[in-house]
């Protein structure tokens, strides 16, 4: 691994890589931030490209290592601070329930999200990867509920993961209306580092906004 | 952690789960198998959404724990034998690569390669979580070139997750047609556990047919 922790980060205000420059203000990551503007395209440049040939953000580049993907970005930074206790270790009684929470964000939710905002169906329960709507939404709620966190007493990387996204998606109308959805999302905007972000992103779209 | 080894697998044949039993193979990991089948039904029976509310295979038990999603279940398994090393560890120089790849099977591999399967589009670059098929596809087929493994000279549990799913893609059409992919699942399936485990299930398959 690279020696020291300093990473750049790929980054655009309002975006899905609203979530890592929180994840960033909770760690007190050492970082280079890169900004893109993703109306002007600036994504699918050459440049950006050679990055993540998606056209997409989040991204770190630490030393030579490329990390695209939101799991593992969140992973990825939140293992490089341990002493911040983000990530249950291997042996944990919580590993597995947080392996499969994070996962789960990429490959089932967001899918049946993406489906729901384009007024499209999920394919078929056994076609896709997810099965229906209802039962991710029912799966989420109930995992919530509990709370006060996703895994329950321990904040953990994935609540800054799901945090983020519940955050946006509420926003967008694109979840069935939920207490616990809201409860959760609420408690989770009360970190200071949510609202360090938050005013750290306004102020980079303010800088771009012409005289 | 549960104290021992011992899991259980949920599984079916011929289906996204049989990675998993080739993973099985590769770590010789002590489990008990519970065998579902699709055609039936069972993974959509009370007793089976109870371990995934949606309804799909693999998933893993490892005392409370319940882990569902393939790149966690990869992942939580070659995690409890690290003396088979599949996993870079935290500091290795491949784990950002490495979770990367993990992460963006679920995430962008495969809801392409369902949106192809159901020809349907990906609801258009900037909606979709994976941008488009091509670029996906290219960024695949680069990222094997340099060869033998996915990430270069070492075997990692990513390898089992994508030559076991890039192997059933090929078979139903659902890739380009590319020498990179198509030496890479050849040299994937000449691995002795793949062989066992489709042995094994072939067994099982042939076990369920009516005398
Ligand atoms: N599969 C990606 C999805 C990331 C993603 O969709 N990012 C959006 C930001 S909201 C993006 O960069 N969109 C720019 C575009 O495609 O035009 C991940 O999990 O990181
Ligand atoms: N998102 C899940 C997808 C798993 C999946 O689609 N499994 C299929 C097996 S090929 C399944 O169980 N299908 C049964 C059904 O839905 O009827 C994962 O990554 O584990």
């Amino acid at each position: 691994m690279h020696s020291d922790r300093r990473v750049t980060f790929y980054h655009a205000p309002r975006s899905r890589s609203a979530g890592v420059r929180i994840l960033v203000e909770e760690l007190g990551a050492e970082h280079d931030l890169v900004a893109l503007d993703l109306q002007a395209g600036q994504q699918r440049e050459p440049a950006y490209l050679a990055i993540n040939p998606m056209g997409k953000v989040p991204a770190l580049r630490h030393g030579d290592a490329l990390i695209t993907e939101q799991a593992a970005v969140y992973l990825y930074l939140a293992e490089l601070y341990p002493e911040h206790g983000l990530v249950p270790p291997v042996g944990d009684a919580l590993r597995g329930p947080f392996l499969r929470w994070m996962v789960f964000y990429g490959s089932c939710f967001e899918p049946a999200v993406v489906d729901r905002a384009l007024k499209r169906d999920s394919g078929g329960r056994s076609m896709s990867p997810y099965g229906d709507y209802a039962s991710v939404m029912q799966a989420l709620i109930q995992q919530l509920t509990p709370g006060p966190w996703l895994l329950g007493e321990r904040f953990t990387v994935a609540d800054v993961l799901w945090g983020s996204a519940l955050g946006w998606m509420q926003a967008f109308k694109l979840l069935p209306e939920s207490p616990e959805i809201r409860r959760y999302v609420a408690r989770f905007g009360e970190r200071p580092a949510v609202r360090r972000a938050a005013a750290l992103d306004e102020a980079l779209i303010a800088a771009r906004k012409p005289g």
